[in-house]
Protein backbone atom coordinates (compact mmCIF):
# COMPACT_ATOMS: atom_id res chain seq x y z
CA UNK A 1 0.00 0.00 0.00
CA UNK A 2 1.30 3.60 -0.82
CA UNK A 3 4.23 4.94 -2.43
CA UNK A 4 5.82 2.04 -4.25
CA UNK A 5 3.07 0.31 -6.05
CA UNK A 6 1.49 2.14 -9.18
CA UNK A 7 -2.19 3.92 -7.94
CA UNK A 8 -6.03 3.16 -8.89
CA UNK A 9 -8.93 5.08 -9.40
CA UNK A 10 -11.87 2.97 -9.43
CA UNK A 11 -15.25 5.62 -9.75
CA UNK A 12 -17.57 3.38 -8.30
CA UNK A 13 -21.31 3.57 -8.62
CA UNK A 14 -23.39 3.03 -5.52
CA UNK A 15 -26.75 2.86 -7.26
CA UNK A 16 -29.58 4.13 -4.87
CA UNK A 17 -28.08 3.52 -1.83
CA UNK A 18 -29.10 0.10 -0.48
CA UNK A 19 -26.31 -2.42 -0.51
CA UNK A 20 -28.72 -5.10 -1.59
CA UNK A 21 -28.75 -2.86 -5.22
CA UNK A 22 -24.90 -1.81 -5.45
CA UNK A 23 -23.35 -4.47 -7.80
CA UNK A 24 -20.55 -7.21 -6.32
CA UNK A 25 -18.19 -5.47 -8.94
CA UNK A 26 -18.53 -2.04 -6.80
CA UNK A 27 -18.58 -3.97 -3.25
CA UNK A 28 -14.92 -5.66 -4.45
CA UNK A 29 -13.90 -1.86 -5.60
CA UNK A 30 -15.05 -0.42 -2.37
CA UNK A 31 -13.48 -3.48 -0.17
CA UNK A 32 -10.07 -3.31 -1.91
CA UNK A 33 -9.77 0.51 -1.55
CA UNK A 34 -7.32 2.04 0.71
CA UNK A 35 -9.51 5.41 0.35
CA UNK A 36 -12.61 6.10 -0.36
CA UNK A 37 -13.82 9.23 -1.36
CA UNK A 38 -17.47 10.90 -1.89
CA UNK A 39 -20.07 13.31 -0.89
CA UNK A 40 -20.69 12.73 2.74
CA UNK A 41 -24.73 11.45 2.48
CA UNK A 42 -23.29 8.83 0.14
CA UNK A 43 -20.23 7.51 2.26
CA UNK A 44 -22.60 7.05 5.22
CA UNK A 45 -24.69 4.86 2.81
CA UNK A 46 -21.56 2.43 2.45
CA UNK A 47 -20.19 2.73 5.90
CA UNK A 48 -20.55 -0.89 6.64
CA UNK A 49 -18.21 -1.87 4.26
CA UNK A 50 -15.21 0.80 5.03
CA UNK A 51 -13.66 -0.59 8.03
CA UNK A 52 -9.86 -0.12 8.49
CA UNK A 53 -10.04 2.57 5.40
CA UNK A 54 -9.67 6.09 5.60
CA UNK A 55 -12.97 8.25 4.32
CA UNK A 56 -12.93 11.61 2.93
CA UNK A 57 -16.50 12.60 2.99
CA UNK A 58 -17.11 16.31 1.99
CA UNK A 59 -20.20 18.65 1.23
CA UNK A 60 -22.30 18.71 -1.44
CA UNK A 61 -20.96 21.52 -3.96
CA UNK A 62 -17.56 20.30 -3.37
CA UNK A 63 -17.03 18.10 -6.42
CA UNK A 64 -14.08 19.65 -8.06
CA UNK A 65 -11.77 19.21 -4.50
CA UNK A 66 -13.27 15.57 -4.09
CA UNK A 67 -12.01 14.48 -7.65
CA UNK A 68 -8.40 15.97 -7.23
CA UNK A 69 -7.66 14.25 -3.78
CA UNK A 70 -9.23 11.15 -5.28
CA UNK A 71 -6.73 11.48 -7.93
CA UNK A 72 -3.83 13.13 -6.01
CA UNK A 73 -4.27 9.98 -3.52
CA UNK A 74 -3.97 7.52 -6.49
CA UNK A 75 -1.21 9.53 -7.94
CA UNK A 76 0.87 8.66 -4.97
CA UNK A 77 0.25 4.71 -5.29
CA UNK A 78 -3.11 4.37 -3.12
CA UNK A 79 -6.04 2.46 -4.07
CA UNK A 80 -8.66 5.26 -4.70
CA UNK A 81 -12.69 4.65 -4.61
CA UNK A 82 -14.35 8.14 -6.06
CA UNK A 83 -18.09 6.76 -5.42
CA UNK A 84 -21.00 8.58 -6.75
CA UNK A 85 -24.54 7.38 -6.16
CA UNK A 86 -26.85 5.74 -9.37
CA UNK A 87 -24.30 5.36 -12.08
CA UNK A 88 -21.06 7.36 -11.85
CA UNK A 89 -21.01 7.75 -15.67
CA UNK A 90 -24.43 10.60 -15.33
CA UNK A 91 -24.57 13.54 -14.05
CA UNK A 92 -21.79 12.35 -11.80
CA UNK A 93 -18.15 11.95 -11.01
CA UNK A 94 -17.20 10.21 -13.98
CA UNK A 95 -16.73 12.74 -16.23
CA UNK A 96 -14.96 15.16 -13.95
CA UNK A 97 -12.39 12.38 -13.00
CA UNK A 98 -11.33 12.03 -16.86
CA UNK A 99 -11.43 16.24 -17.48
CA UNK A 100 -9.25 16.12 -14.18
CA UNK A 101 -6.75 13.02 -15.96
CA UNK A 102 -6.44 14.63 -19.26
CA UNK A 103 -5.23 18.04 -17.44
CA UNK A 104 -3.08 16.11 -15.79
CA UNK A 105 -1.65 14.72 -18.92
CA UNK A 106 -2.41 11.59 -18.13
CA UNK A 107 -1.97 8.26 -20.20
CA UNK A 108 -3.21 4.67 -20.30
CA UNK A 109 0.36 3.16 -21.07
CA UNK A 110 1.81 5.24 -18.15
CA UNK A 111 -0.38 6.78 -15.69
CA UNK A 112 -2.56 5.34 -12.88
CA UNK A 113 -5.07 2.47 -13.34
CA UNK A 114 -8.51 3.78 -14.28
CA UNK A 115 -12.04 2.03 -14.56
CA UNK A 116 -15.58 3.03 -14.00
CA UNK A 117 -17.86 0.46 -12.36
CA UNK A 118 -21.61 1.57 -14.02
CA UNK A 119 -24.26 1.29 -11.65
CA UNK A 120 -28.28 1.12 -11.12
CA UNK A 121 -28.84 4.61 -12.20
CA UNK A 122 -31.84 6.78 -10.22
CA UNK A 123 -34.03 6.66 -13.68
CA UNK A 124 -34.35 3.13 -13.03
CA UNK A 125 -34.45 2.48 -9.54
CA UNK A 126 -36.87 5.04 -8.88
CA UNK A 127 -39.15 3.85 -11.77
CA UNK A 128 -39.19 0.66 -10.27
CA UNK A 129 -41.18 1.49 -7.34
CA UNK A 130 -43.77 2.89 -9.04
CA UNK A 131 -44.71 0.22 -12.25
CA UNK A 132 -43.05 0.43 -15.56
CA UNK A 133 -42.93 4.13 -16.49
CA UNK A 134 -39.81 4.04 -18.71
CA UNK A 135 -40.91 0.90 -20.90
CA UNK A 136 -40.32 2.62 -23.90
CA UNK A 137 -38.11 5.61 -25.25
CA UNK A 138 -37.14 7.88 -22.30
CA UNK A 139 -34.44 10.25 -21.41
CA UNK A 140 -32.95 12.07 -18.45
CA UNK A 141 -32.87 15.47 -17.98
CA UNK A 142 -31.24 17.74 -15.02
CA UNK A 143 -32.80 20.80 -14.28
CA UNK A 144 -29.77 22.19 -12.83
CA UNK A 145 -28.99 25.34 -14.34
CA UNK A 146 -25.74 25.86 -12.44
CA UNK A 147 -23.67 24.14 -15.30
CA UNK A 148 -25.45 24.43 -18.12
CA UNK A 149 -27.55 27.55 -19.57
CA UNK A 150 -31.54 27.38 -18.97
CA UNK A 151 -31.79 27.51 -22.44
CA UNK A 152 -30.00 24.81 -23.69
CA UNK A 153 -32.15 23.14 -20.94
CA UNK A 154 -35.44 24.21 -21.82
CA UNK A 155 -34.61 23.26 -25.37
CA UNK A 156 -34.31 19.84 -24.70
CA UNK A 157 -37.15 19.56 -22.65
CA UNK A 158 -39.53 21.02 -25.43
CA UNK A 159 -37.63 18.25 -27.68
CA UNK A 160 -38.53 15.59 -25.07
CA UNK A 161 -42.12 16.45 -24.94
CA UNK A 162 -42.68 16.58 -28.93
CA UNK A 163 -41.05 13.82 -29.53
CA UNK A 164 -43.47 11.81 -26.76
CA UNK A 165 -40.52 10.84 -24.72
CA UNK A 166 -40.56 9.81 -21.31
CA UNK A 167 -38.87 11.80 -19.43
CA UNK A 168 -36.77 11.44 -15.66
CA UNK A 169 -35.98 14.68 -13.99
CA UNK A 170 -32.62 14.87 -12.07
CA UNK A 171 -31.93 17.67 -9.64
CA UNK A 172 -35.62 18.98 -10.07
CA UNK A 173 -35.25 21.94 -7.71
CA UNK A 174 -33.70 23.59 -4.83
CA UNK A 175 -34.26 25.95 -2.01
CA UNK A 176 -32.94 28.57 -4.61
CA UNK A 177 -33.83 27.18 -7.63
CA UNK A 178 -38.01 26.37 -7.70
CA UNK A 179 -39.25 28.34 -10.81
CA UNK A 180 -37.38 25.37 -13.29
CA UNK A 181 -39.69 22.70 -12.61
CA UNK A 182 -42.73 25.38 -12.96
CA UNK A 183 -41.10 26.10 -16.38
CA UNK A 184 -40.93 22.26 -17.46
CA UNK A 185 -44.42 21.53 -16.34
CA UNK A 186 -45.84 24.42 -18.70
CA UNK A 187 -43.79 23.43 -21.91
CA UNK A 188 -44.59 19.37 -21.12
CA UNK A 189 -48.85 20.25 -20.77
CA UNK A 190 -48.53 22.30 -24.02
CA UNK A 191 -47.88 18.69 -25.71
CA UNK A 192 -49.23 15.68 -23.33
CA UNK A 193 -52.67 15.18 -21.41
CA UNK A 194 -53.01 16.97 -17.87
CA UNK A 195 -53.75 13.56 -16.86
CA UNK A 196 -50.25 12.32 -18.16
CA UNK A 197 -48.67 10.09 -15.05
CA UNK A 198 -46.12 11.08 -12.80
CA UNK A 199 -44.18 10.15 -10.21
CA UNK A 200 -42.03 11.91 -7.57
CA UNK A 201 -39.39 9.22 -5.84
CA UNK A 202 -37.29 10.24 -3.15
CA UNK A 203 -34.43 7.95 -1.18
CA UNK A 204 -35.68 5.47 -3.35
CA UNK A 205 -34.69 2.02 -1.24
CA UNK A 206 -33.53 4.02 1.52
CA UNK A 207 -35.24 4.73 4.60
CA UNK A 208 -36.95 7.52 3.79
CA UNK A 209 -38.16 6.87 0.60
CA UNK A 210 -41.15 8.73 -0.10
CA UNK A 211 -43.14 7.80 -3.50
CA UNK A 212 -46.19 10.27 -5.05
CA UNK A 213 -48.03 9.52 -7.76
CA UNK A 214 -50.03 11.85 -9.63
CA UNK A 215 -50.34 13.87 -12.89
CA UNK A 216 -49.08 16.88 -14.68
CA UNK A 217 -51.79 18.41 -13.46
CA UNK A 218 -51.36 17.68 -9.64
CA UNK A 219 -47.42 16.78 -9.28
CA UNK A 220 -46.73 20.70 -8.15
CA UNK A 221 -48.75 20.61 -5.33
CA UNK A 222 -46.32 17.81 -3.65
CA UNK A 223 -42.83 18.44 -1.85
CA UNK A 224 -40.10 17.68 -4.63
CA UNK A 225 -36.74 17.24 -2.78
CA UNK A 226 -33.42 18.12 -4.19
CA UNK A 227 -32.31 14.18 -4.13
CA UNK A 228 -35.99 12.96 -5.87
CA UNK A 229 -36.57 12.10 -9.72
CA UNK A 230 -39.57 13.15 -11.11
CA UNK A 231 -40.91 10.76 -13.37
CA UNK A 232 -43.04 11.68 -16.30
CA UNK A 233 -44.72 9.04 -18.94
CA UNK A 234 -45.32 9.41 -22.37
CA UNK A 235 -48.58 10.09 -24.20
CA UNK A 236 -49.51 6.06 -23.80
CA UNK A 237 -48.97 6.07 -20.05
CA UNK A 238 -51.94 5.03 -18.11
CA UNK A 239 -52.11 4.19 -14.28
CA UNK A 240 -52.66 0.64 -13.23
CA UNK A 241 -53.62 -0.67 -10.16
CA UNK A 242 -50.90 2.28 -8.21
CA UNK A 243 -48.34 1.95 -11.20
CA UNK A 244 -47.59 3.66 -13.78
CA UNK A 245 -47.40 1.43 -17.20
CA UNK A 246 -46.09 2.81 -20.42
CA UNK A 247 -46.33 -0.13 -22.87
CA UNK A 248 -43.93 -1.07 -25.62
CA UNK A 249 -46.44 -1.73 -27.93
CA UNK A 250 -46.94 -5.54 -27.81
CA UNK A 251 -50.82 -5.02 -27.70
CA UNK A 252 -51.08 -3.28 -31.40
CA UNK A 253 -49.40 -6.55 -32.99
CA UNK A 254 -50.72 -9.26 -30.61
CA UNK A 255 -53.65 -10.91 -28.66
CA UNK A 256 -51.24 -10.89 -25.40
CA UNK A 257 -53.96 -13.19 -23.57
CA UNK A 258 -52.35 -16.54 -25.51
CA UNK A 259 -49.46 -14.48 -27.77
CA UNK A 260 -51.63 -14.87 -31.20
CA UNK A 261 -50.81 -12.66 -33.69
CA UNK A 262 -53.53 -9.69 -35.52
CA UNK A 263 -54.68 -10.69 -39.03
CA UNK A 264 -52.00 -8.86 -41.30
CA UNK A 265 -49.25 -8.61 -38.83
CA UNK A 266 -45.97 -10.58 -38.60
CA UNK A 267 -43.89 -12.08 -36.22
CA UNK A 268 -40.20 -10.65 -36.19
CA UNK A 269 -41.23 -7.79 -38.73
CA UNK A 270 -41.85 -4.33 -39.13
CA UNK A 271 -45.48 -3.53 -37.84
CA UNK A 272 -48.07 -2.83 -40.31
CA UNK A 273 -49.65 0.61 -39.66
CA UNK A 274 -52.21 0.21 -42.62
CA UNK A 275 -53.51 -3.08 -40.59
CA UNK A 276 -53.99 -1.05 -36.78
CA UNK A 277 -57.38 -1.61 -35.71
CA UNK A 278 -58.94 2.13 -34.73
CA UNK A 279 -58.20 1.28 -31.31
CA UNK A 280 -54.23 0.56 -31.76
CA UNK A 281 -53.83 3.12 -34.19
CA UNK A 282 -54.76 6.08 -31.54
CA UNK A 283 -51.50 4.64 -29.28
CA UNK A 284 -49.65 3.83 -32.11
CA UNK A 285 -46.02 4.40 -30.40
CA UNK B 1 -44.46 -24.22 -2.37
CA UNK B 2 -47.11 -24.64 -5.26
CA UNK B 3 -50.93 -24.48 -5.00
CA UNK B 4 -51.09 -23.31 -1.34
CA UNK B 5 -49.80 -20.48 -0.95
CA UNK B 6 -50.18 -17.16 -2.54
CA UNK B 7 -47.94 -17.06 -5.70
CA UNK B 8 -45.35 -14.46 -6.46
CA UNK B 9 -44.11 -12.46 -9.81
CA UNK B 10 -40.71 -11.31 -9.89
CA UNK B 11 -39.96 -9.40 -12.68
CA UNK B 12 -35.78 -9.51 -11.92
CA UNK B 13 -33.37 -7.31 -14.09
CA UNK B 14 -30.10 -9.63 -14.66
CA UNK B 15 -28.12 -5.88 -15.71
CA UNK B 16 -25.71 -6.97 -18.22
CA UNK B 17 -24.95 -10.04 -17.75
CA UNK B 18 -21.88 -10.85 -15.76
CA UNK B 19 -22.75 -12.08 -11.93
CA UNK B 20 -20.59 -9.82 -10.51
CA UNK B 21 -22.96 -6.94 -12.25
CA UNK B 22 -26.21 -8.23 -10.67
CA UNK B 23 -27.70 -6.86 -7.65
CA UNK B 24 -28.19 -8.78 -4.18
CA UNK B 25 -31.45 -8.32 -4.31
CA UNK B 26 -31.70 -9.77 -8.04
CA UNK B 27 -30.11 -12.96 -7.14
CA UNK B 28 -31.93 -13.18 -4.44
CA UNK B 29 -34.91 -13.25 -6.16
CA UNK B 30 -33.77 -15.74 -8.45
CA UNK B 31 -32.17 -17.90 -5.66
CA UNK B 32 -36.00 -18.02 -4.02
CA UNK B 33 -37.44 -18.84 -6.91
CA UNK B 34 -39.25 -22.44 -7.99
CA UNK B 35 -39.53 -21.45 -11.39
CA UNK B 36 -36.93 -18.76 -13.78
CA UNK B 37 -38.34 -18.14 -17.10
CA UNK B 38 -36.53 -16.09 -19.42
CA UNK B 39 -35.40 -15.89 -22.62
CA UNK B 40 -32.43 -18.90 -23.31
CA UNK B 41 -29.63 -17.12 -23.90
CA UNK B 42 -30.04 -15.25 -20.41
CA UNK B 43 -31.28 -17.89 -18.67
CA UNK B 44 -27.66 -19.27 -19.51
CA UNK B 45 -25.92 -16.28 -18.36
CA UNK B 46 -27.25 -17.52 -14.86
CA UNK B 47 -27.69 -20.77 -14.47
CA UNK B 48 -24.81 -20.79 -11.92
CA UNK B 49 -27.71 -19.75 -9.52
CA UNK B 50 -30.50 -22.26 -10.57
CA UNK B 51 -29.61 -25.06 -8.92
CA UNK B 52 -32.84 -27.02 -8.05
CA UNK B 53 -34.53 -24.78 -9.87
CA UNK B 54 -37.06 -25.73 -13.11
CA UNK B 55 -35.75 -22.99 -15.82
CA UNK B 56 -38.19 -22.10 -18.88
CA UNK B 57 -36.35 -20.80 -21.90
CA UNK B 58 -37.71 -19.48 -24.71
CA UNK B 59 -36.77 -17.95 -27.93
CA UNK B 60 -36.70 -14.52 -28.73
CA UNK B 61 -39.98 -13.48 -30.69
CA UNK B 62 -41.76 -15.17 -27.69
CA UNK B 63 -42.14 -12.67 -24.88
CA UNK B 64 -45.96 -12.88 -25.31
CA UNK B 65 -45.92 -16.44 -24.46
CA UNK B 66 -43.04 -15.75 -22.20
CA UNK B 67 -45.13 -13.64 -19.96
CA UNK B 68 -48.17 -15.50 -19.84
CA UNK B 69 -46.10 -18.36 -18.83
CA UNK B 70 -44.62 -16.88 -15.80
CA UNK B 71 -47.59 -15.41 -14.22
CA UNK B 72 -49.12 -18.80 -15.21
CA UNK B 73 -47.25 -20.22 -12.75
CA UNK B 74 -47.52 -17.34 -9.79
CA UNK B 75 -51.06 -17.99 -10.12
CA UNK B 76 -50.72 -21.51 -9.52
CA UNK B 77 -49.28 -20.34 -5.77
CA UNK B 78 -45.10 -21.00 -7.26
CA UNK B 79 -42.73 -18.37 -7.03
CA UNK B 80 -41.45 -17.19 -10.21
CA UNK B 81 -38.79 -14.68 -11.40
CA UNK B 82 -39.47 -13.65 -14.67
CA UNK B 83 -35.62 -12.24 -15.71
CA UNK B 84 -34.87 -9.57 -18.36
CA UNK B 85 -30.95 -8.24 -19.24
CA UNK B 86 -30.47 -4.90 -18.08
CA UNK B 87 -33.09 -3.34 -16.41
CA UNK B 88 -36.55 -4.93 -16.75
CA UNK B 89 -38.18 -1.80 -16.70
CA UNK B 90 -37.11 -0.44 -20.17
CA UNK B 91 -37.60 -2.47 -23.45
CA UNK B 92 -38.13 -5.51 -21.75
CA UNK B 93 -40.96 -7.69 -19.66
CA UNK B 94 -42.00 -5.31 -17.25
CA UNK B 95 -44.58 -3.54 -19.06
CA UNK B 96 -45.78 -6.55 -20.69
CA UNK B 97 -46.05 -8.41 -17.39
CA UNK B 98 -48.25 -5.38 -16.19
CA UNK B 99 -50.27 -5.28 -19.21
CA UNK B 100 -50.74 -9.16 -18.90
CA UNK B 101 -52.43 -8.94 -14.89
CA UNK B 102 -54.14 -6.19 -16.17
CA UNK B 103 -55.95 -8.10 -18.96
CA UNK B 104 -56.45 -10.82 -15.85
CA UNK B 105 -58.23 -8.41 -13.40
CA UNK B 106 -55.44 -8.46 -11.17
CA UNK B 107 -55.87 -6.46 -8.26
CA UNK B 108 -52.68 -5.48 -5.24
CA UNK B 109 -54.69 -6.26 -2.47
CA UNK B 110 -56.37 -10.01 -3.75
CA UNK B 111 -54.00 -11.05 -6.41
CA UNK B 112 -50.47 -12.39 -6.91
CA UNK B 113 -47.59 -11.02 -5.43
CA UNK B 114 -45.71 -8.37 -8.05
CA UNK B 115 -42.13 -6.46 -7.32
CA UNK B 116 -39.58 -5.44 -10.37
CA UNK B 117 -36.07 -5.64 -9.36
CA UNK B 118 -33.69 -2.76 -10.91
CA UNK B 119 -31.11 -3.55 -12.73
CA UNK B 120 -27.94 -1.81 -14.90
CA UNK B 121 -29.11 -0.71 -18.26
CA UNK B 122 -27.87 -1.28 -21.23
CA UNK B 123 -27.49 2.32 -21.87
CA UNK B 124 -24.80 2.27 -18.58
CA UNK B 125 -23.01 -0.88 -19.26
CA UNK B 126 -21.96 -0.05 -22.28
CA UNK B 127 -21.37 3.48 -21.53
CA UNK B 128 -18.61 2.19 -18.65
CA UNK B 129 -16.54 0.50 -20.92
CA UNK B 130 -15.99 3.24 -23.29
CA UNK B 131 -15.20 6.52 -20.54
CA UNK B 132 -18.47 8.89 -19.60
CA UNK B 133 -20.40 9.43 -23.23
CA UNK B 134 -23.66 10.07 -21.21
CA UNK B 135 -22.15 12.20 -18.74
CA UNK B 136 -24.69 15.12 -19.57
CA UNK B 137 -28.38 14.78 -20.66
CA UNK B 138 -29.00 11.55 -22.70
CA UNK B 139 -31.82 9.31 -24.30
CA UNK B 140 -32.40 5.88 -25.62
CA UNK B 141 -34.13 4.73 -28.60
CA UNK B 142 -35.15 1.54 -29.94
CA UNK B 143 -34.69 1.28 -33.82
CA UNK B 144 -36.79 -1.48 -33.81
CA UNK B 145 -39.73 -0.94 -35.79
CA UNK B 146 -41.70 -4.66 -35.16
CA UNK B 147 -43.86 -2.38 -32.51
CA UNK B 148 -43.89 1.29 -33.21
CA UNK B 149 -43.53 2.93 -36.47
CA UNK B 150 -41.29 4.11 -38.02
CA UNK B 151 -42.39 7.23 -38.35
CA UNK B 152 -42.40 7.62 -34.68
CA UNK B 153 -38.77 6.42 -34.21
CA UNK B 154 -37.28 9.23 -36.64
CA UNK B 155 -39.40 11.99 -35.01
CA UNK B 156 -37.70 10.78 -31.78
CA UNK B 157 -34.32 10.37 -33.69
CA UNK B 158 -34.61 13.83 -35.46
CA UNK B 159 -35.47 15.56 -31.70
CA UNK B 160 -32.76 14.18 -30.02
CA UNK B 161 -30.53 15.49 -32.37
CA UNK B 162 -31.75 18.78 -32.76
CA UNK B 163 -31.89 19.59 -29.18
CA UNK B 164 -28.02 17.78 -28.58
CA UNK B 165 -28.98 14.54 -26.42
CA UNK B 166 -26.38 11.84 -26.25
CA UNK B 167 -28.14 8.88 -27.51
CA UNK B 168 -27.90 4.85 -27.11
CA UNK B 169 -29.47 2.99 -29.36
CA UNK B 170 -30.76 -0.28 -28.44
CA UNK B 171 -32.12 -2.79 -31.26
CA UNK B 172 -29.89 -0.85 -33.76
CA UNK B 173 -30.51 -3.75 -36.30
CA UNK B 174 -30.97 -7.30 -37.35
CA UNK B 175 -30.75 -9.48 -40.61
CA UNK B 176 -34.12 -8.04 -41.59
CA UNK B 177 -33.57 -4.62 -40.44
CA UNK B 178 -30.17 -2.71 -41.69
CA UNK B 179 -31.63 0.41 -43.46
CA UNK B 180 -32.81 2.32 -39.71
CA UNK B 181 -29.70 2.37 -38.42
CA UNK B 182 -28.65 4.06 -41.48
CA UNK B 183 -31.28 6.58 -41.61
CA UNK B 184 -30.43 7.38 -38.13
CA UNK B 185 -27.42 8.20 -38.67
CA UNK B 186 -28.53 10.89 -41.59
CA UNK B 187 -30.74 12.76 -39.68
CA UNK B 188 -27.68 13.02 -36.81
CA UNK B 189 -25.17 14.17 -39.33
CA UNK B 190 -27.33 17.07 -40.18
CA UNK B 191 -27.29 18.26 -36.42
CA UNK B 192 -23.83 16.92 -35.57
CA UNK B 193 -20.37 17.18 -36.64
CA UNK B 194 -18.71 14.03 -38.84
CA UNK B 195 -16.56 13.68 -36.06
CA UNK B 196 -18.68 12.92 -32.97
CA UNK B 197 -17.48 10.65 -31.20
CA UNK B 198 -19.39 6.71 -31.42
CA UNK B 199 -18.92 3.37 -29.49
CA UNK B 200 -20.64 0.37 -30.93
CA UNK B 201 -20.48 -2.67 -27.40
CA UNK B 202 -21.52 -5.64 -28.04
CA UNK B 203 -21.17 -8.25 -25.04
CA UNK B 204 -20.83 -5.64 -22.29
CA UNK B 205 -19.05 -7.66 -19.45
CA UNK B 206 -19.39 -10.76 -21.47
CA UNK B 207 -17.06 -13.46 -22.93
CA UNK B 208 -17.92 -12.49 -25.78
CA UNK B 209 -17.51 -8.47 -25.46
CA UNK B 210 -16.41 -6.49 -28.31
CA UNK B 211 -16.09 -2.57 -28.13
CA UNK B 212 -15.93 -0.21 -31.23
CA UNK B 213 -14.86 3.69 -30.96
CA UNK B 214 -15.07 5.34 -33.74
CA UNK B 215 -17.48 8.55 -35.30
CA UNK B 216 -20.31 9.23 -36.71
CA UNK B 217 -18.61 9.46 -40.09
CA UNK B 218 -17.04 5.96 -39.96
CA UNK B 219 -19.19 4.02 -37.66
CA UNK B 220 -21.17 2.15 -40.18
CA UNK B 221 -17.98 0.54 -41.42
CA UNK B 222 -18.31 -1.76 -38.56
CA UNK B 223 -20.36 -5.01 -38.06
CA UNK B 224 -22.99 -4.18 -35.87
CA UNK B 225 -24.67 -6.83 -34.17
CA UNK B 226 -28.60 -7.29 -33.16
CA UNK B 227 -27.48 -7.08 -29.41
CA UNK B 228 -25.32 -4.79 -29.27
CA UNK B 229 -25.92 -0.64 -28.45
CA UNK B 230 -24.67 2.05 -30.09
CA UNK B 231 -23.74 5.42 -28.14
CA UNK B 232 -23.49 8.74 -30.17
CA UNK B 233 -22.01 11.86 -27.47
CA UNK B 234 -23.41 14.96 -27.56
CA UNK B 235 -22.00 18.34 -29.66
CA UNK B 236 -19.90 18.66 -26.56
CA UNK B 237 -18.52 15.24 -26.47
CA UNK B 238 -14.53 14.21 -27.64
CA UNK B 239 -12.26 11.43 -27.36
CA UNK B 240 -9.17 11.10 -24.60
CA UNK B 241 -7.18 8.03 -24.40
CA UNK B 242 -9.33 5.91 -26.17
CA UNK B 243 -12.52 7.14 -24.05
CA UNK B 244 -15.84 9.26 -25.05
CA UNK B 245 -16.47 12.17 -22.79
CA UNK B 246 -19.24 13.92 -22.07
CA UNK B 247 -18.43 16.85 -20.22
CA UNK B 248 -21.16 17.73 -17.73
CA UNK B 249 -20.05 21.81 -17.41
CA UNK B 250 -17.73 22.27 -14.54
CA UNK B 251 -14.85 23.65 -16.54
CA UNK B 252 -17.10 26.46 -17.92
CA UNK B 253 -16.88 27.83 -13.92
CA UNK B 254 -14.27 26.34 -12.27
CA UNK B 255 -10.40 26.31 -12.79
CA UNK B 256 -10.39 22.25 -12.60
CA UNK B 257 -6.91 22.01 -11.20
CA UNK B 258 -7.96 23.60 -8.24
CA UNK B 259 -11.83 23.89 -7.57
CA UNK B 260 -10.99 27.83 -7.63
CA UNK B 261 -14.15 29.59 -9.21
CA UNK B 262 -13.98 32.01 -11.78
CA UNK B 263 -14.63 35.42 -11.63
CA UNK B 264 -18.69 36.46 -12.59
CA UNK B 265 -19.45 33.40 -11.49
CA UNK B 266 -21.03 32.04 -7.85
CA UNK B 267 -20.85 28.30 -6.35
CA UNK B 268 -24.07 26.75 -5.91
CA UNK B 269 -25.84 29.69 -8.01
CA UNK B 270 -27.04 29.56 -11.16
CA UNK B 271 -24.15 29.52 -14.58
CA UNK B 272 -23.63 33.54 -15.40
CA UNK B 273 -23.38 33.12 -19.05
CA UNK B 274 -22.41 37.01 -19.95
CA UNK B 275 -19.36 35.81 -17.64
CA UNK B 276 -18.62 32.54 -19.76
CA UNK B 277 -14.90 32.95 -21.78
CA UNK B 278 -15.22 32.87 -25.30
CA UNK B 279 -14.07 29.45 -25.04
CA UNK B 280 -16.12 28.39 -22.74
CA UNK B 281 -19.34 30.33 -25.00
CA UNK B 282 -18.51 28.02 -27.43
CA UNK B 283 -19.46 24.66 -25.42
CA UNK B 284 -22.00 26.13 -23.09
CA UNK B 285 -23.52 23.18 -22.93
Amino acid sequence: MGNTAKGQLSVVSIGPGSLDLMAPMARKAIENADYVVGYKTYIELIEDLCSGKTLMGSAMTQEVERANQAVDLAEEGYKVALISSGDAGMYAMGSLALELLQERNWTRADGIGYELIPGITAANSCASLVGVPLGHDSCTISLSDLLTPWEVITKRIRAAAEADFAITFYNPQSKRRRSQIVEARDILLQHRPANTPVAIVQGAYRDNQKIVITDLEHFLDYDIGMLAAVTVGNSSSYLFEGMIVTPRGYTKKYDITDGSIYEGQKRGRTLNVEALSDQNRATDR
